[in-house]
This record gives structure tokens, C-alpha cells and sequence, in this order.
């Protein structure tokens, strides 16, 4: 214990065991626990009262920031303590459990979840768990490797549980930026002008009186399990750097870009890998999360700056980060999500957003969330929050999954988290798309020409040419064959016809 | 001809014939038009292209505000001068065109066109033709009706023709508020507070040297068409008009309401009309157009302000409005269609944004504009602006169409413009269905007995188990299935089994 960060004494007093605070979340509550991307989660609470359901079993709705680390999401799920599940999650045992329909899942844009806590169409939060490194003078809450949705929990719980970690240094203070929107009528513009720009408070300032609960921990973040690079993603990274210098040369960006996100996952950290065998120079993020990729970009002095929600790390990355604070400080801010990702912003920085998609048809249309249709990977995440309003909105995936019985170009998507209105350029190893100022059979050709593996190509044209006969339209499709490549996978095993 | 309506006299030497000004125009060009959803566009320029192209053949990209009014898109599709359109269109000939694949139809959030003309992604304007009440002494345009795209069109092109039309009242000036965001990365937060604020100049700055051709005309703007309101639609607006009671006793919104926004159309219209006999007060509007319904609330002063794009109204209430400007001017603003829909904006209000679907799933995916997912109807105009960033996203639709043949309920939307994401309540004249915070399958359940047709309730449900049953998931779908509905329509001319 180390009451030292605890500089509100009056709460010294609150410090307990984990099973103690979980004590205070009971059956049917909304519970708001800090986490984003197995960054910045608490990791006591959540097992203290996943053990408790052995005996005294419960019900809550768990909203959090994103995904959790520590098998959290598998612990509460298969103690059977989550009825109703937001705004997004990574984990095998709960996605079986989503996609059986014995949780409700609540997919969501990662920036509107506080909006809608904040206008009541969510039930209100009764208990928040904050991750913190330390609590203020005045009882502000310090967060940790992540922000997410703390701030707008801990300000409306009517009670709130602290979990202090003593493995996260005391000089992550300072590095996080807490602006929270006006009630509205009175809110006002958010008056972030660039990146680097810090416009609210170093923590999540708190009524003292209703942190009920402060708990100390020392287990750090799980590590993020990304996959090296190979030969697929590079090439992918490739042409987005080859197209990224060719908008430079023609005039339409600076040669620092304009301020970068990307999306989770192996093939986003892949690309921004790539940006390390680029030209680019002075390049800044504002993004959702950060991988690796982006700390790396930051010590070789590629990228001068980045803002994000959370940074979710491999071990080895991790620990550079947390023992080099004094370096990262100047070039980090971890901001709430609805700030990291609000619209507002996205479009007033011309943002790039570079988002991974499952599958895309060849109009545009792309699939990042349900898996032939129905059943639920992740979640949307923050994708739609960037590609809607960015000024280049990029999807990348590998042109086929599953040993190639898989074609990530179809002809229609089973299920449409962004409309061909919000992708601007597709990319798989195969080449780079861009579809900018065409109509739907313009970006037909191109797409199948440039994005599909050559193993699909020729049925990808053979199918628009047929819906161009037959059907016609705006966007040709023949309806009755439009989901064939998924009928028959799902009898066959394979996309491939016999 | 009234030179005086140019206050630059350094001008009058520009004055010609429509035809002259039309010459302006060559093969192969990008033209940007005032005009928006019939509302402020050109009169004379456009009829003369098209004569002109009889025998001199020309293609031309055109670009808008939004619809135009007096057959202008009929006459230039006739005339085979379209190449490329954008973003949006209501007119039958040039539906026909787009949908036999003659003319490229790009199908746009109507915020974003001037974005991807600033940033390039478009090419850039050649000509603007701008219907204007007068020219300042400045040179700066003073729009009519609408304001649509022309502040961005006029400020891009590097010839600007200008419209005089001597039908609308000089008293028109004063009505506009002309706000033009800055270049990034120097882009500053957009200062509107409240719907009745003005950020801008009432005209459009341009420098007069640009100013290549002025052109008289006298046409009023064509009167709008949309129906009178009848059982059904008078239902669908009971059925909201309750709802936002309740929202109010709820304590969720304040009893004068967000501001609303309201979409194109004979429902939306009569949804508005409906506020009449509420007891709503001191309602605001920030909207894209305001149709007749609009003024008759302000008229009675339920509506204490109104801020859009564009006016379009039948031919009685235009009337009213131009001879009593002096009433209005100080209850309604015209803006640039970026800002009337710019999602920084419709966020910070918290609008309450109304759109009409053409049909929706039982999960609350919305079709707005693609018959049988083929078919271009208009276009998804500025609904996808207000419907994601929306404090409340209502989407209406009839349950039937076609007497009965077609339910606007189906199994699964064969063209997706709002994702369930976007969609927060969904509305037949059966009855309201409120999905916030709901799972995708306790959506399904309410859509289904909330809106849909009692002829077409039991097979949407029957649809629902079985895919519930046979495929699961967070969505469940039978993919070999979901179109049946579509595809025996076209089949059999009806949706209903045999
Ligand atoms: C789409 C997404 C799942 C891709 O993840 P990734 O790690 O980059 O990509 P991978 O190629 O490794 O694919 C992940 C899995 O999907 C499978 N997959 C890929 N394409 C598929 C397809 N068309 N159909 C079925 N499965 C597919 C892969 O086989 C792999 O399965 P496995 O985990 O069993 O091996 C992930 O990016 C995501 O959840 N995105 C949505 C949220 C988001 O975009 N957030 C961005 C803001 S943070
Ligand atoms: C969806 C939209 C076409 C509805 O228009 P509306 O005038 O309110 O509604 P109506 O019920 O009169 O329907 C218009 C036509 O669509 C047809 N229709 C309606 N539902 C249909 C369906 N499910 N399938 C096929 N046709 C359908 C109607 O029969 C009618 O056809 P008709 O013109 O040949 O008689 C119109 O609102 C639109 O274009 N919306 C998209 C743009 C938008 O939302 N802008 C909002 C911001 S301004």
C-alpha cells in the first residue's frame, strides 16, 4: 500500500480489498469500468466480482471504453455477470456467448456512447471502476495507459471505486488531457485547433464524496498480441505510402500529412510500420489508439507527435514507454473518446483514417464487424467515428482469408457498418483502389481490378457484367446471387466454385 | 433589365444574353449551380446549354446544391450534356439515365461536396452559374432561396456567371449568412452557438474580376410538390409528436425541444405540419430545407426560428414569404449547405433529426435511396449528416407502398444508406419503435410489432426465429433468404406469399 497517492487524505479512509468494493456493484446496475483496448482497465474489481458470482450470482450492463485486458471479458461473461455488454469487445468466450444471443451487445460508435450517457438514453451509471496512478489533492482521479470513457463514468456514477495500480509510474501524471463537452444547450465549440494542443485538465476532477472505494493493484497491462508484419501487410503498407507521396507531389496534402489514425489490429500496425521505409517526415497522429508502430514511429523522430485514447503496447514497447516517460511526455496526450474520436475534430483536422475492414463488396461497401452476416467479431469501434468525416478515408484488408477460401472482395456485403459514402480508397497486397469522385460501376472496375486476388477477379467481373444486363441500376446486383460467394462457403468451405 | 441590382458598376459592362453566357461553358468542363431542392437555381443558363447542345453537342460535370427545379435536369439529360452528376437529383428523365448507367451519378452527403472540391478530390470548378438578388457594391453575390454550394462554387471557379432574377425582392438581401470555413490545417471551430446566430456576411465574396457574365431573368423558383398530409402520414406525425412529449416529461430535453431538423418529402412535410396541434413551444428549426410546413409554423409561432440551406415551398407560401420578408427576415437564416448539415454543428445542437426511409430492416438498417437495391430514387442528400451525429436519429416511412405490395419492413435492406448504429427510432403509421440501447434482436422484436404491416407482421417474425435458430449471431440472418421478399416482388409484382 502506498498511501502516498492518495493526496486527498481525507480518503484514506476508503482504501479496502477488492471483494470489499465489488461489494458495492449489485444485480441489475450499470457498471462503467475504465479500459480501452486492454489499456488502462481495472484488474481487480472485475475478478473479485466475477468470483463473487460463484456464489452470489448477478447481472449488470458493462459499458466500457473498448476491449479489456486480463480475460475480464471471459471471466465476467463466463460467470455469467453480463447481461448487456457496450460498446465493444475482443474476446472468443464473450463473442460466443453474444452470438448465441445470451448477451446483449450494444455495437456502438466510440464516440457517441458518453453522448448518449449524458443525454439519458442510456440508463445512468450507478458504479464506475477507474483505473488510476493517483488521486489529487482535490480528489481528481489520475488515469493511467488509457482514458476511454473515464471521465464521463466517474462524473456520473453515483459512486465510484478507484483502483490505484502501483505499477504505473507516478510520472504518467500530466500526460493525459480531460476536456469534458457542456450540458447542452450551453455546449460550446471543443477549441482543439491541432494535435499537440491541450485544452482541459491533467485528471478526471471528482466529487471526492462519492469515491466510495479506492483499491490497490500492481498487475500491469496485458500485452497487445499483434503479429509481425509479412508479406501481405507490407505490400499493403506499400501502396499507401506510394499514393500517400503522390497526393504530397500533386499538391493536395503538405508533406507532413495531415494528422493520421489508425485503426486496431495486425494489418493497421503493419502500415504505419511501413511509414518507417517512407519519405514522410513530421508526420502526427489523432488517433484512437496506439500500437507499437506508433512509438516506434515516435523514437525514430518520423512522427513528431500523437494523441490518442489509449496505447496499447507489446511487453517489450511497453516498458520503453513507461521507463521513458520523460521523453514521451512532450510527445503524447491520452484524451477522452469522445474527444480522440469526435466528429468535429475528425473533420476539422482532415484527418486520414486508415481502418481495417473484414471484407468489402465491390462498390465500396465494407464489412469490419459480422462474419457472414450474422455473427460478431469485435465491434465498429471508432472506424465510423473517422472514416465518415475524414478527408481520405482508407479500408485496408488482405485480399482473402482462410488460405484463400475466403475473398475479402464480394460482391455484396452481408452487412454494411460504412457505405460506399465513407471510403474513399480500398487496398489489399493486390494494389490500392481509389475511388474518389466515381460512381458505383466506375469503382466496380476499379476495385475488382485493383484490390481482388486473381483466383476471384474474373467471377467479381463476370457477376457485375451480369448485374449490369439483367438488374441495372445505379448500383447493379442480381439479388438472388448477390450473398452465393457466402451460401456457398458456409456449405462448402470455400468461396471457390467447385 | 434593372442595373441597379449591380452595385458594381465596373460590371454593367458584363451584362449579355443567356445564350452569350452559356458560351462560357465548353466540353469536358466541371460547372458548379446554385440551386437546391428546386430552390435558387439558374433559370436562363442552363436552358440555353441545352439548346445550345441540339447542335453543338457538349459533356459537362455537373454539380449542385441539391435538386433543381423548372425540368433543368430533364432538359440537360435530354440533351445528352451530363456526363457526370452530383450530389443529388429528384428529376425522372435523369433517374432514368442514371439508372441505365448514361450518366454517372455520384450520390453524396450533402456536407461533403464543397470538402472534396476544396481538398481536390474533385476536379475543380470551371464556371459557376449563381442565381443572385443583386451584386454588392463590392461585386459579392446575394444568393436567393437557397444558398446550397454557391459560396464555394463562386469563390473556386475561375469564371462566375451570375443570375439576376428580377421576380425575387431585393429584400431577399439581409436573409444570408455566409460562413466559409478556413483552408486546413489553419481551419478554426466553427462559432455557431444557437440556430438564430450569425457568423457570417450576407453575400458571397467574390472578386468581380472572376465575374465574367451577368444574365436577367424574372422566373419565381418552381413551386413544390409534396402532398397534403393523409391518415397515414397524420399517424406517423401523432405517433412522434407523443413521443417527444414523453421525451420532455421524461426530462431528457428541455419543452421547447432541440432544434429540428426535418428531411425532403410528403412525409416529413406532414410530420411538421403535426406540430400544429401539439403543445410544443418555441421550437427551433436547424435544417437543410424548409418546406411549406415550416413557415405555417412560424406563422403561428410554435417555431421561434428557422435555420437552412434553402426554402422550397409551393407556390401560396412562397408568395406569403416574398411579400412579407420583413417578418421572416428576422425568424429565418439562409446558410451554406456545409454548415446547415456540418456534422460539428448537428452534434453540438443535439438535433432531433427527422428523414424519411424507403424502407428499413427489423434491425433498423435504412434504405433512403436505392429501389430494390438497384435503383436509384434520388439520393441520400444531407440525411447522413444529421442522422449520425443527431441528439435523436427518427427515421419515418409508410409501412406499405404500392397499395400494399411492397412492405417498408423488410428482412434485410438490399441497399444500406443509415447502418442501426445511426437509427435511433423508427416509425410507421402502425406505431413508434424506440431501439435505443437496444441489441439488435430486441430490435428486431420492436420493429417488427411496432411497424410493420399487420399483413406482413407473422413472416417477419417467422423470418426472425428461423434465423434466429438457424444461423444465430449478433444479427441473425438466413443469407439464402434475405432478398426473398425483394425478388418476388419483382417476380410477382408483390411481396405477399401466394
Ligand atoms: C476487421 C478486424 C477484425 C481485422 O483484424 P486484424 O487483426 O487486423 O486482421 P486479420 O487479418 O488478422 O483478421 C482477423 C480475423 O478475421 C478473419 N477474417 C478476415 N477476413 C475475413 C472474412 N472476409 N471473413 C471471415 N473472416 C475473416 C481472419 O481469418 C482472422 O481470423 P482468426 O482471428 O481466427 O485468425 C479488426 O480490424 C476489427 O475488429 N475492426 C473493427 C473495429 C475497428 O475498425 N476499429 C478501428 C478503430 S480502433
Ligand atoms: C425516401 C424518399 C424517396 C421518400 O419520399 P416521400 O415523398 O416522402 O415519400 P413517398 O411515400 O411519397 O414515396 C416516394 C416514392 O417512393 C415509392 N416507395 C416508397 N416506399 C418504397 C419501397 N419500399 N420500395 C419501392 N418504392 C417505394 C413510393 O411508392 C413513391 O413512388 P411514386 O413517386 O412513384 O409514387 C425521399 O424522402 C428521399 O429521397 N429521401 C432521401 C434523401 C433525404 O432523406 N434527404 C433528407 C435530407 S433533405
Amino acid at each position: 500500500m502506498s498511501l502516498t497517492r492518495i493526496r486527498h487524505r481525507a480518503l484514506h479512509g476508503k482504501v479496502m480489498s477488492a471483494a470489499q468494493a465489488a461489494g458495492f456493484i449489485r444485480d441489475g446496475m450499470t457498471v462503467g469500468m475504465s479500459g480501452f483496448t486492454r489499456a488502462g482497465d481495472c484488474k481487480a474489481v472485475p475478478e473479485a466480482l466475477a468470483a463473487r458470482a460463484a456464489h452470489d450470482p448477478l447481472h449488470i450492463t458493462l459499458i466500457t471504453g473498448a476491449s479489456l485486458g486480463h480475460d475480464t471479458d471471459r471471466l465476467l461473461a463466463e460467470a455469467g455477470v453480463l447481461a448487456r455488454r457496450l460498446p465493444f469487445q475482443v474476446d472468443r468466450s464473450l463473442r460466443r456467448k453474444i452470438n448465441a444471443g445470451e448477451v446483449m451487445f450494444i455495437d456502438q460508435h466510440l464516440s457517441e456512447t458518453v453522448e448518449q450517457l449524458r443525454s439519458h438514453h442510456l440508463a445512468p451509471i450507478d458504479v464506475a471502476v477507474i483505473e488510476a496512478v493517483a488521486i489529487t489533492e482535490t480528489g481528481g482521479i489520475v488515469p493511467t495507459t488509457s482514458v476511454g470513457n473515464s471521465a464521463q463514468f466517474a462524473q456520473q456514477a453515483r459512486q465510484v471505486i478507484v483502483e490505484i495500480n502501483l505499477s504505473m509510474p507516478e510520472a504518467l501524471e500530466g500526460l493525459h488531457d480531460i476536456y469534458v463537452p457542456q450540458d447542452r444547450p450551453a455546449r460550446q465549440p471543443v477549441p482543439l485547433t491541432s494535435p499537440a494542443q491541450r485544452i482541459g485538465q491533467p485528471f478526471i476532477a471528482v466529487d471526492p464524496s462519492r469515491i466510495a472505494a479506492i483499491v490497490f493493484t500492481d498487475k500491469p497491462d496485458s500485452p497487445s498480441n499483434v503479429l509481425p508484419p509479412d508479406d501481405e501487410t507490407r505490400a499493403i503498407a506499400g501502396h499507401i505510402n506510394r499514393f500517400l507521396m503522390d497526393e504530397v507531389h500533386a499538391g493536395r496534402m503538405p508533406a507532413t500529412l495531415h494528422p493520421l489514425q489508425a485503426g486496431i489490429g495486425t494489418i493497421a500496425n503493419a502500415v504505419l510500420q511501413g511509414f518507417e521505409d517512407s519519405d514522410l517526415q513530421g508526420l502526427t497522429m489523432y488517433s484512437e489508439v496506439l500500437q507499437d508502430s506508433a512509438i516506434a514511429l515516435l523514437d525514430s523522430g518520423k512522427l513528431a507527435f500523437a494523441s490518442a485514447a489509449s496505447m496499447t503496447l507489446s511487453e517489450p514497447v511497453y516498458r520503453r514507454v513507461i521507463e521513458n516517460l520523460d521523453f514521451y511526455r512532450s510527445r503524447l496526450v491520452l484524451r477522452p473518446q469522445e474527444i480522440s474520436n469526435l466528429p468535429e475534430i475528425v473533420r476539422r483536422f482532415g484527418i486520414i483514417a486508415l481502418n481495417t475492414a473484414l471484407e468489402f463488396d465491390i462498390y465500396g461497401n465494407v464489412n469490419s464487424t459480422h462474419v457472414n452476416g450474422t455473427h460478431m467479431m469485435n465491434g465498429i469501434g471508432g472506424s465510423g467515428d473517422f472514416a465518415r468525416n475524414a478527408h481520405l478515408s482508407i479500408f485496408v484488408s488482405k485480399s482473402v482469408a482462410r488460405d484463400g477460401d475466403i475473398s475479402s472482395v464480394v460482391p455484396m456485403v452481408p452487412h454494411v457498418d460504412h457505405t460506399e459514402h465513407d471510403v474513399d480508397v480500398l487496398v489489399t497486397e493486390m494494389g490500392l483502389a481509389d475511388l474518389r469522385g466515381l460512381a458505383p460501376r466506375e469503382r466496380a472496375l476499379r476495385v475488382i481490378e485493383h484490390c481482388a486476388h486473381p483466383d476471384y477477379r474474373a467471377d467479381l467481373k463476370d457477376y457485375f457484367q451480369r448485374a449490369c444486363r439483367r438488374a441495372g441500376g445505379q448500383t447493379p446486383h442480381l439479388l438472388d446471387e448477390a450473398y452465393s460467394w457466402h451460401t456457398r462457403y458456409a456449405r462448402t468451405q470455400t468461396m471457390r466454385r467447385a
